[in-house]
Formats: structure tokens, C-alpha cells, sequence
């Protein structure tokens, strides 16, 4: 038995960079990859001097470890993690510990940790959110799983994550899959607040004919008030970047956006869930609309705009733009907590909302000041049903409104395309309808489909039909699932 | 062996009206159910003096069948699919049909094609649409399957479907599950439609302030132009009809839709596909948004709206909201069959896009003039790559475009929700962009995850990477895979 008080597999950058975390903190890392040359380069360069042991299989891996050993796999998701874990096995005993800090996809997580908990092995499901950075200096991370790894594994997780004010960001998350759902929600909120930044950096470039320069001032101002946050940062950062010929770097880039898979997923999900989940959705959507890079350009010699020109006031509108991006992100928390509460309840998991927006405050892709605001409505009130019904967000979408309306109303006019920024904004006016056109919609459903309709005036579950095409006005009525 | 043309299991109303339908163009149809008093009653009642016989087994089903045999499932989708066929195996022999015309998942449908198929029995997945009216008189049916069962019972088939201009609503659309694909992207369109139609409504009433009666002569004179439709007409329909007190009987329905799954599969499997199915989505979700209804009456008494009214000429904003409905549906025809060429690419299969078009023309929910200018769109040039780059759609959606948009700027400014509308409007601004601020994004990608960029002055597959946060201006880069 060795003293090593983790064991870490899979050495790309995330990988390494984690393990260099644990190592200034104290803790003893063996590691292992499968291409063992990496173990070598990695103990040979970025960990030299530090106490970490490079080990060259599995099984002298596991030799290298305390009991109950801790392992902790930083491979790519899917099959590599399920072939990983059959190898690991014949080498561990009960109350051993295995954490996937990798993308998994939730559902793959709750299978594990029943799977492995049959074999009393402890799983956890960790997302791990914060890039290279990060996982050097402090990530975000969401453990989930088997809830008695957690007091095992709880003061090293929470030493190497990100601080904010004191408090690691890095809380229990839940049973099960549970931490790689939050994971994957947090990845679709951050599709979101890319685009909604995209929205509004292009209102601002197209819409009001600001250069590269202006917009960036603009953002380095905004990243001062409710919008502070990384991915304002940065973005003021990229906008500040001269490619070599001395003009804007960001208009050399190809307009043409990746993605790897988690934003659909949440998209997907809440399909699965019933949930309105439309500000992500359509940040996913616009990313499959840029990829047709080839497509748009055809089609843009063809299909004409319109013609007008912005004739307001600029810094009015630079305000509205900014209350636009406010209330808009104030809508996509709204709906990722949705999507949170609605998984809870489906898959039976006890989720600490608080904690959740504690864990988001630092060292992940969406930190922001905006995530204290989130832990303070749910501090308030622990049940509180929809973050725009917390006093303080309602107070702030009122007041953002106007603009938001105004901002949306001249992108439409000009013919800027802000999906992700009107999707939230119709769903803000849907959510605060009392009485939707769903009514004439039921009405179309009983007509062509005799799907039956509810009435206002008669209690829920109680289903009418109409012979709508017929002469007379028979009306036939039952209780039943329609 | 028996005499009977076909053998039809399954009998709800959809069932007994296709039964009915068959028997009245001359086809000897032998009828079973799982619940044997249904076919005691079918015989006795609607199908009285037809030449329809009542079976009670599946063995006796099958004995009264010419060869091969043809038998027509319409039965609930799922495992009462499977079960059923598991039951019938034991009487078939090769050669033998299996037509399952139910709401089937598709992937279940290529599923039994190909299993069936090595047991030398030919399956078809047809989907079917027109509900009960369309059963009986004349549906939209969308073969896909073993092409070989085609000749077989295309003669049945095509003499029962809906008859538009001469031509049958059934045509052969494609391998596999080919057919319940594309009955799969019909609901999702008629999702679309009656989620436009809804949002029309809702602009015409709460916006210009219209009673029913005036929106119903709208929607009475709309039928009667290019928005020519099945479900228009209804629309008209409904809202003339007045509850028992006089009053619409529309305001009396609960603005709480249900959904049975067809139009979430769609949106679910456009986001696996990476296509940007803006509009369905939309409509999908504006469902589950109107089931929160409980949620939306807490919410509108705490979040307010714009105070505004409307000030415009009327007359000129039906206009508006009129073109608004009809470019919307475009946008979203034209997303549709985005999401069909996809998938055909996807699953390998051979779509006749205007034969699609010709189905859908008669029998079907989504029936409309419209869908003869789809068709003569794909006649004219069978490899279109978009529907809003023929030559007559791009007219159309050009002129309806500046109503469009005022449509949508005053459902903004008065606080009216019209997510479908507007999502397919800013589909189309970005469509028709040249260059959207997804340069931005994949900056922001590149910051944070090292994800890498292409640009616009290099070769597409060359990738670059920058040190974005570095005081240096270090750029690399490689040919991957990001």
C-alpha cells in the first residue's frame, strides 16, 4: 500500500493541470495514462519537484494508494470511462472511490453509481467547469453520485476549487447523475450567455455602427456593473486583440461556431421534460445557423434587408442594449432553473438550488456577480418557485424591460438577427400571461384531432369535445388523459 | 386462404374509418381487435352491409387473407407494436406485408423493416394524418419501408389517400423508416402552423383590440388567399362557434395545450442533427409554457407589462400581421425541409421532395394551397437547397418581409408573446447573413478552452490558436479536429 492520497488518469491538459492544483495543496498525486510517454514528459516537466509519481499501469497505480483509495478519471466521456472502470475494478475493494471529472452525460453517471455501488465501490460524477485555467488554479466543481464518498473526498475537492469569499466553489450537489446534469445545465447556460454577448456586440457594431474599438469600451464599461463577469471580461479582452496587420483580430475569425455536445443535451432534456427552455435552445440552434457558413453566403446574395439606418440616440440605445443582455440573462437563469427543478423532481434528486448558484460564483466559464444575487434570492426563500418571481429579479427585469423592448424592437427593424434575446423575451411576456392562445389551440386539437378541451369555468380534468364541423352543437364531455 | 384484400387490427376510430374508407373503394377487408367485443360491435354497427369480415384471433385474421397477405396495423406506437407482430410471425410466411400506419417512432420503424426483412416478411412504416374525417374520407399517407412491399399495396393505399388535382396523397417516400420520418416532420409543421395561427390571433385580438367576430372574418377572408388552408379554416371555424350563453365559446377552452410527442421528436431530433429548427422548437415549447398555466397566473399578477396601446391604422396592421403569418410559415416550411434533407443524408435515404409536397397537399392537418407552390418549387429544380432560395419563395418572403417585422415589433412593444413568429424571423435575418457574431464566439471559445479558430483569410481545416489573456501575441496553430 502506498501513500499517494489520489490517483489521477488521464493526462491531457485538464488532467495535468488538476493534478499540479492538488499538488500545491498539499496532497500526494500518483497518475497514470495510458500512453505512458505523457506520464514521463508530464513528471519530467510540469510536475517536476512536486509531489506527484508517475506511475506506468493500473495496477502499480493503484499499489501507489491510501485506503479507502481515491481515484479520479480525467478521460474522454462515454466508453472510455465505462472501460476504464472495468479495468480498475479487479484492483479495488469495497469503499474504494472513483470520481469521473470528465463530461459525462448524466444518465451515464446514475447508471455508474448504481452499477458500482452493487460492488460497494463509491462513485461520484464530478463536472468539472473552468478550462485549463481552472483546473490549474481553481475550478468550479459539481459533485454528485453516491453521497457516502462525499465526507471522503470533500476537503480535497473544495481545497483545489475556486474561492469566493471563502466559500470553495465546490458544494453537494446530489444523488446520482445529479452534479453531471448541473454540470451539463451550466454548460448550456453559458451557450446562452455567449450568444447573448454575441447579440449584443453585434447590435452595437451593425446596429449602431460602432467600430471594433467603441464596442470594446462599451463592454470594459459594463463589466464594471450588473453584467461584471468573465465572459464580459474576456470578450472585452478579445475586442482589445490587433491581428498582426493592425486591425481587429475578431474579424479575421470565421464566423462559423463548434460545440461539443453538452448544449444540446440540455436542450434535449428539456424537450424530454416539458421544459420552455428557449434562450438556450436558440444559442444552440444559432450555432448550427453559423456553421452553415457556405449556405448564408449564398443566401445573402439573394435575400435583401432592409434598408434604414439606426437614426437614435447611441448612447440610449448602448443603455438599452445593456438592460437587453441584463433581462435576457435574468430569463436563461430563470429557465436553466426550471430545467434543475423539473430534472429534481423527475429523477428523484434532492437539489440545493443555493448551492448550486454558490458553486457557479468562481472559477467556472459563467461566474459572474449576477450568481450572488441568484444564492441570495434562494437564501430568501428555499422554495422560491421562479427566480423572476424572487422580489429583487423582478424588480430588475421591470426596470431592464423598456430597454430590452427597444432593443429587440430596432434589431428587428434593421434586420439584425437577436434569436436568443427575443426567445427570452417572448417567453418573459408568455410566462407573465395569464391567458396564452393555447385556448384557440386546444379549440384546433378538439376539431381535426377530437383531443377534448379543459374549461375555464369547470374544474381541471374535466374534458369537453365539440363537434365543431357538424350543424348542431353537441358537446360530449369525460374525464380522461387526453 | 381466404378472400379478403387486407387484414386490419386496431380498432379505434382511426382504425374502423380507415376499415370503412377501404370497404367503400371495393377492397374486402378482414378486421381484428385485442378486445373482441369491438369487432362484434363494428360489424353490427358502421360497418353494417359493408363487405368487412370480423375475425377473433389473430389466427383466424390471418386465415382470411388472400397472398400474400396483407395486414395493416393501427394499433397504440410502441411495444404493442412489437408484441403484435411477435403474435403474427408464427402465421406468415415470406412474402407477407406488415403495414404499420400508427404514430411509430421512426428509428422503430427502421428497426422492423430490417429485422422483418431477414424473416423474408416486407414492412412498411406509414404514417398517417387527418385524423378521424381524413381516416374515413380520404388521409395523407407516407409509405416508407421494404420498397418491395411498394407495388403490392400501392393500388390500395393510393385509392384510399385524399385525391388532389388527380394525384393521391401516397407516395413512396423512402427506405426504413423514411415514412414515419416524414409523418414525423408533418406534425412538427403542423405544430408550427397552429402555433402562428395562435400568435395571429392573439396580435389581432390583444393587440389591435379586435373582438372574435372581427378576427373571424379575418381568418375567414385569409382562407381565401395565399394562407389558403385546412387550418385556417377550421381557425374560422372554431372561433364562430358561441358557447351556450352566446358568448365565444374560445373563451371558455383553458389556454393549457397538451401534446401527445410527435412535435417534441422533431425539435429533439434537429438539435442531434445540427440543424436550426427554430420555429417547431418554438411552438413546442410555447406548449409547455401554456401547461404551466397556474405558474403564469402567479407570475402576471407580480410582473407587469408595457402600459402602451395601439395607436396604428388597423386595417394596415392586419396587412402586417397577415404577412408576418405567411413568412413565418415559410421560414418554417423551409426549416422543415432542412431538417428532411438532413436526415436523409443521416440515414441514407433517397426523399422525393416534391412527391413529399404532393402528399401533403390533401388529406392531411397541414393541407394548403401552399404546399403546391413547395412542390412546383422542387419541379422546377429538384436539388433546391432551400426552399427560400427559389425563385418564387424568395419573391414572396421579400415582399411579405417589412409587414413582418412591423408585426413583430408591435407584439414587442405592447408585450404580446409571439415566440414562433419571431424566432423565424430572426432565422431569417440570419440566414440571409453574410457574417454573423459567431467570429466572437469562437473568440470566446479559443479564451477559455483553447478550442481553436479558423479565419477568414485561410483555408477552412486551419486552425489557430491565440494567447488570449497573455501580454505576448503567441499565436499556434495546427489542422484538428476542435
Amino acid at each position: 500500500m502506498g501513500d499517494a492520497d489520489i490517483g489521477l488518469i488521464g493526462l491531457a491538459v485538464m488532467g495535468q493541470n488538476l493534478v499540479l492544483n492538488m499538488a500545491d495543496h498539499g496532497y500526494r498525486v500518483a497518475v497514470f495514462n495510458r500512453t505512458t510517454s505523457k506520464v514521463e514528459r508530464f513528471i519530467a516537466g510540469p510536475a517536476a519537484g512536486k509531489r506527484v509519481l508517475g506511475t506506468h499501469s493500473i495496477e502499480q497505480l493503484v499499489g501507489a494508494l491510501q485506503r479507502p483509495r481515491r481515484l479520479m478519471l480525467m478521460v474522454k466521456a462515454g466508453e472510455v470511462v465505462d472501460a476504464l472502470i472495468q479495468s480498475l475494478l479487479p484492483h479495488l475493494e469495497s469503499g474504494d472511490i472513483i470520481i469521473d471529472g470528465g463530461n459525462s452525460l448524466y444518465i451515464d453517471s446514475t447508471r455508474r453509481t448504481r452499477e458500482l455501488a452493487q460492488r460497494g465501490i463509491l462513485f461520484l460524477g464530478a463536472g468539472v467547469s473552468g478550462g485549463e485555467e481552472g483546473a490549474r488554479h481553481g475550478p468550479a466543481i459539481m459533485p454528485g453520485g453516491n453521497v457516502q464518498a462525499w465526507p471522503l473526498v470533500q476537503p480535497l475537492l473544495q481545497s483545489i476549487a475556486a474561492q469566493v469569499d471563502g466559500v470553495p466553489c465546490c458544494q453537494w450537489v446530489g444523488d446520482d447523475g445529479a452534479g453531471h446534469y448541473v454540470k451539463m445545465v451550466h454548460n448550456g447556460i453559458e451557450y446562452g450567455d455567449m450568444q447573448l454577448i454575441c447579440e449584443a456586440y453585434s447590435l452595437l457594431r451593425h446596429g449602431l455602427g460602432m467600430d471594433v474599438d467603441e464596442v470594446q469600451a462599451v463592454f470594459e464599461r459594463w463589466n464594471h456593473g450588473v453584467l461584471d463577469s468573465y465572459l464580459i471580461e474576456i470578450t472585452a479582452d478579445i475586442l482589445r486583440r490587433k491581428d498582426s496587420d493592425g486591425s481587429p483580430l475578431v474579424d479575421k475569425i470565421l464566423d462559423s461556431a463548434g460545440q461539443k455536445g453538452t448544449g444540446k443535451w440540455t436542450a434535449a432534456d428539456a424537450l424530454e421534460l416539458g421544459v420552455p427552455l428557449t434562450l438556450i435552445t436558440e444559442a444552440v440552434f444559432s450555432r448550427f445557423l453559423s456553421a452553415m457558413k457556405h449556405e448564408r453566403l449564398r443566401a445573402s446574395a439573394i435575400l435583401h434587408g432592409p434598408e434604414g439606418r439606426f437614426a437614435g440616440e447611441r448612447d440610449t440605445y448602448i443603455a438599452h442594449i445593456h438592460d437587453a443582455l441584463y433581462a435576457a440573462k435574468m430569463a436563461s437563469y430563470a429557465q436553466g432553473y426550471m430545467l434543475m427543478r423539473e430534472a429534481a423532481g423527475a429523477y428523484g434528486w434532492q437539489l440545493n438550488y443555493g448551492g448550486i448558484a454558490l458553486i457557479w460564483r468562481g472559477g467556472c466559464i459563467i461566474r459572474s456577480k449576477f450568481l450572488n444575487n441568484i444564492e441570495q434570492a434562494f437564501s430568501r426563500q428555499p422554495d422560491l418557485q421562479n427566480l423572476l418571481l424572487d422580489e429583487y429579479f423582478r424588480g430588475q427585469v421591470e426596470a431592464a424591460a423598456p430597454g430590452w423592448r427597444r432593443a429587440v424592437m430596432l434589431a428587428v427593424e434593421l434586420g439584425i438577427p437577436v434569436p436568443a434575446c427575443s426567445a427570452a423575451l417572448s417567453f418573459y411576456d408568455g410566462y407573465r400571461s395569464a391567458r396564452l392562445p393555447a385556448d384557440l389551440l386546444q379549440a384546433q386539437r378538439d376539431y381535426f384531432g377530437a383531443h377534448g378541451y379543459e374549461r375555464v369555468d369547470r374544474p381541471r380534468g374535466d374534458y369537453f369535445h365539440t363537434d365543431w364541423s357538424g350543424d348542431g352543437s353537441e358537446v360530449s364531455s369525460g374525464t380522461y388523459n387526453a
